[in-house]
């Protein structure tokens, strides 16, 4: 956490300086924004969060609820969405209230008597060690609340509208502010109020019964039936053992789906009612809570679970549904119009809730959008950066329903069809999808080639870049290298030396040298005029060597870029490996060194060898608009600059 | 975290429901209280912390200051309070901002021109692994809000009354409120109004200007010379390359100690100036920011040092003083009367800040405190408690000066009076001191005798007690034994099985019964009618088998006891070892299984074998009172609870 060069910071350093419209930020919502986001659920509130990060944009969310939400809903998070947590400044925070798989056990029925389950099978619940980060479970309003925190203490100082919700909404291209919309106040004195806003851009994170979906003509589209649970969140007294760890139950009677919750006393259970026949007319909807807990109960026969309290319970009804497209731009008109809407989360997809996908794929679309609409407002980039979401989250959404067909496939069959061994081994096997690890964005302008691929062969491009520890040399300190990048918009720029040393780092020292004062390289010709040296890219060095071979007073001042108003340096962008793990060997990266570069939502975008500078400016001129900047180079390294 | 199981928990699950005068907390400070402390610095707000645990006790603390402080004071954390901070729930949120110590480096006079200093050593900041928590420097300020947090989450929802000083005290024996106390405001309209408040206790945490201590006729005491430091916490830009460490600087010109701070960018200088005269009457206070900056450079030389912005400084005299006593109790009343008033921190010794120690004893003096207070004033212990205190305490503080005293003469040599090697060997070989465990009280009343300590060797008796992995049998979860034991004012006792299965365990089994259901056992005897079974002893099992083999029904139900109106079962009382680091290995404990007995401070107090019954009551006969308490003994486990 770095603060205190913008002056000194006596309360939470987590409240950055407000900036831009967060300065004097109007409590009502105005006549017109950049960007309306619409539905406070966790896909637009990590939105809004990002949105603040980009502070002269004025973003807004609206939300149909009169407050913030309190129970229920999705609770499953995986160590994708932890790590994103992580770059939002608030894992470590819900990772200390929330509930932490570490296994899921198997029941089947007795093969000696088939009325009783037993346990058939123990799992790790990451057996290969995917990600440094846990997999949890918590109430999905701890995640809004946190997500609204980040939001409202970013420097754009966002905080939700509540209380209206979408009536409509129409574009006309070609004015400043396109998209003409309808909102209606859903409570209070003026409820039914209607009034207008006028929006550069607006993002439907309105659930599987989205309003801006409608609005754009575009539907959920899905062959499967619908499949329906009973869920609730419950304090129950049982003699069922694995009463406080996930467990997958199959038996003669059903099937449950058993989620421990967050707190030590309180679980999840998700109560199997089976397909639902096409004249069901949501009849299903009807089942009580008493006859979940009866089904449960003769499921978990010969074990008895007393409920004592139900927080939550709901009926829901799911299939795998997909729109065809993520925004208002249809298929023939790409290249000829760039969009304005975007739906995002439930809105464009549904799936069964049994793989705990829904929420975390629901925030990774945002995630990939944010920094676009930022880029793009702030004129960093072309409009047209736009057409990369639906293209890129749409491929991911489709793969997502393949897997959870799959899955929930397997689940729904009757014991004996499959072996309860089979079954784990799917689990364990699909671990890293799971995980949210799978996603794998095939090169296009925003991903690169994957010529060079070799250099790197651990940080796969297209895939989120997978952190390992390091030292910072400034202070010895070991940190894990990916988690120094903040969800804040920039893009990252990792060199890795070809050498162990400042002195012994030649192709290091020549790249550094050209990205720091050539007018073409990317940081010349995209900085904008007057921002910081590294407002746009993020860039750190990794040295072969350990943090006591680095003397950090010779490294390139490239690495060590002065800040706020006194210009005070920053250390925290030089690396030494930590012999404890070597970097290097644990990503799969060549001696010679490379460069690896990554999106502001942690995708790796390329991976290039360290001598690449025309195709590294090449890459960015598809993404980035020239600044015209031209800024004297700085002295070489702090040496020369104190001329000591 | 445990929590959902008073009631579903929507919001910050940190904030704990409230109890007692929490419920209805009078907002202006009243006329009766059971404590009073004076004084708001971390001493003071660690007490305010640990009093709101005890919601039927009236804690009220008041401060000289109108609100909040904003900058300076001490800085340095020892890891002992780090691990202090995770029992009042905020160790891993400080951490995320504080800047952490990894590396300590020293600088001396170049032997081939003595003007310029070099890098003479580089040490690691704990060698010996003496502690999983780290060693951090953060504004004191942030120390005091996690704090005021935690007194206000609490159940008694403390909150530190601004603007009231102490003008007098005093004590009349006898009387239900024996302290009467006179009070001032220090500001507002009514600035200067006095007015009386009558305590039962009253604890001065009021600095080394005591008022507190001066009423009850007590003084520090000490005979060394006072020692003078220029202190700062600057943005500077240097050629200096290790201005991101911490760094013992030695020149011809003088000495620096050079210390980090949170945020990247900040440091702290204590620029050494030198004994002070006795007929300097506070002359040296004159020193100016410039002058300190300017000796700095000489000493610094040939690196500049470029001081763009000074937040905090602050010239200061101090030596080691020490109080006779803790509290108002003559040496030659101790068994006639007991205490009502204390004095911790400051206000009963000082010493150099350049061990960083001031704070953190500080600390320790109220949490050592703290749970004395509640439960004589709760009715659970006599008063003759209370004589603990200073005897525990005024010894730490001696260890502390005489420590304090060998260091500062060691840093206040001339270079070359002591080679940099000894130094830092010295500094390596004091880790386990200046890391705050060092402290080890000697048997009394409430530290047992060391008959048994041949069955945890590595968990001594009088020192704190010092985790180490296990497994949650209930769900898997590798965690640290200690750090499942929050400051709520509870003693531990931790029974280590002498078998790895339940079955397999006699001695427990034998163990657990007698604990559960004997009249004579602890639990019996001790605990409030009323209360839940688990409120004065948090009492957990570790097993030596693995998490899989120990099959949780078949636990006892003393470990396993029910909470709350739904009376759900606490599951997270079980553990096995963790294969990685089997905690029987780790802290020597004997295959046969024993008994560790841990006070609320987090100090081993009793070692015994799982036999020794009788004198397990016995000990605790001379701290607790009997309650008449006499519950019908629970069934024995959850399989026959359930009758399955």
């Amino acid at each position: 956490m770095q603060f205190h060069h913008y002056g000194y910071v006596t309360t939470d350093p987590r409240i950055q300086p407000a900036a831009g419209v967060g300065v004097d930020r109007q409590p009502e919502l105005p006549d017109d924004v950049d960007v309306l986001i619409v539905g406070g659920g966790p896909a637009g509130m990590l939105l809004a969060a990002q949105m603040s990060q980009f502070p002269t944009v004025n973003a807004r969310l609206i939300e149909r609820r009169p407050g913030r939400l309190e129970v229920g809903q999705a609770d499953g998070i995986q160590a994708r969405s932890v790590e994103t947590f992580q770059a939002f400044g608030f894992a470590e925070r819900i990772t200390a209230e929330a509930y932490r798989f570490c296994a899921t056990n198997f029941w089947a029925p007795d093969p000696d008597d088939r009325s009783r389950i037993i346990r058939t099978q123990r799992t790790e619940d990451d057996p290969h060690g995917v990600s440094e980060f846990p997999h949890l479970t918590i109430n999905q309003a701890r995640v809004l609340d946190y997500f609204a925190e980040a939001a409202a203490y970013g420097p754009g100082r966002i905080t939700p509208d509540y209380g209206w919700e979408l009536v409509s909404l129409e574009v006309t291209d070609g004015e400043e502010f396109p998209v003409q919309v309808s909102v209606r106040r859903t409570g209070g004195d003026n409820a039914g109020e209607e009034r207008s806003v006028r929006a550069k851009y607006v993002v439907g994170t309105d659930g599987a019964r989205s309003a801006v979906r409608e609005a754009i003509g575009l539907k959920l589209e899905g062959t499967q039936a619908m499949h329906a649970w009973a869920v609730m969140d419950a304090l129950t007294v049982t003699n069922f053992p694995d009463i406080r760890t996930k467990c997958a139950i199959q038996s003669e009677n059903g099937s449950v789906l058993l989620i421990p919750r967050e707190g030590g006393f309180l679980h999840r259970m998700y109560v199997d009612l089976g397909d639902v026949a096409d004249c069901d007319n949501h009849a299903i909807r009807s089942t009580t809570v008493e006859q979940a807990i009866a089904k449960a109960n003769t499921i978990m026969h010969p074990y008895t679970l007393d409920v004592r309290d139900v927080p939550w319970f709901s009926v829901y009804e799911v299939g795998h549904r997909l729109a065809k497209k993520f925004d208002d731009v249809a298929d023939d008109e790409v290249g000829i119009r760039t969009p304005r809407v975007f739906i995002a989360g439930d809105a464009c997809h549904t799936h069964s809730a049994k793989a705990g996908q829904g929420m975390n794929v629901s925030m990774q679309d945002t995630f990939n959008l944010g920094w676009k609409l930022g880029q793009v407002l702030t004129g960093l980039s072309p409009e047209s950066l736009l057409d990369t979401y639906s293209a890129e989250r749409k491929a991911v959404a489709q793969n997502l329903i393949d897997f959870d067909r799959e899955w929930s496939a397997m689940m729904a069959k009757r014991p004996g069809e499959i072996p309860p061994a089979e079954l784990a081994a799917h689990l364990v096997k699909s671990a890293e999808f799971t995980a949210g690890f799978m996603t794998e964005y095939p090169p296009s302008t925003i991903i690169g080639d994957l010529n060079h691929q070799d250099l790197a062969s651990g940080l796969p491009i297209g895939k989120r870049f997978r952190s390992a520890p390091v030292v910072r040399v400034a202070d010895a300190n070991p940190v894990h290298l990916g988690h120094q990048a903040r969800a804040d918009g920039r893009w990252r720029i990792y060199a890795f030396a070809d050498g162990s040393t400042v002195r012994g780092a030649s192709l290091l020292r020549d790249w550094s040298e050209w990205m720091l004062c050539a007018p073409d390289s990317p940081v010349q010709r995209f900085t904008r005029i007057g921002a910081e040296f590294d407002s746009l890219f993020d860039i750190k060095v990794i040295f072969q060597g350990t943090h006591d071979q680095v003397a950090v007073e010779e490294v390139s001042r490239l690495y060590l870029p002065c800040k706020g108003p006194h210009a005070v340096v920053d250390y925290e962008k030089v690396f030494a490996v930590d012999p404890a793990q070597d970097f290097f060997d644990a990503r799969g990266l060549e001696r010679s060194g490379c460069v690896v570069v990554v999106r502001p939502d942690q995708y790796v975008a390329h991976v290039l060898p360290l001598t690449a500078t025309s195709e590294l400016t090449a890459f960015f001129d598809h993404i980035l608009l020239e600044s015209g900047r031209a800024t004297a180079a700085p002295p070489a390294n702090l040496v020369d600059a104190l001329a000591l």
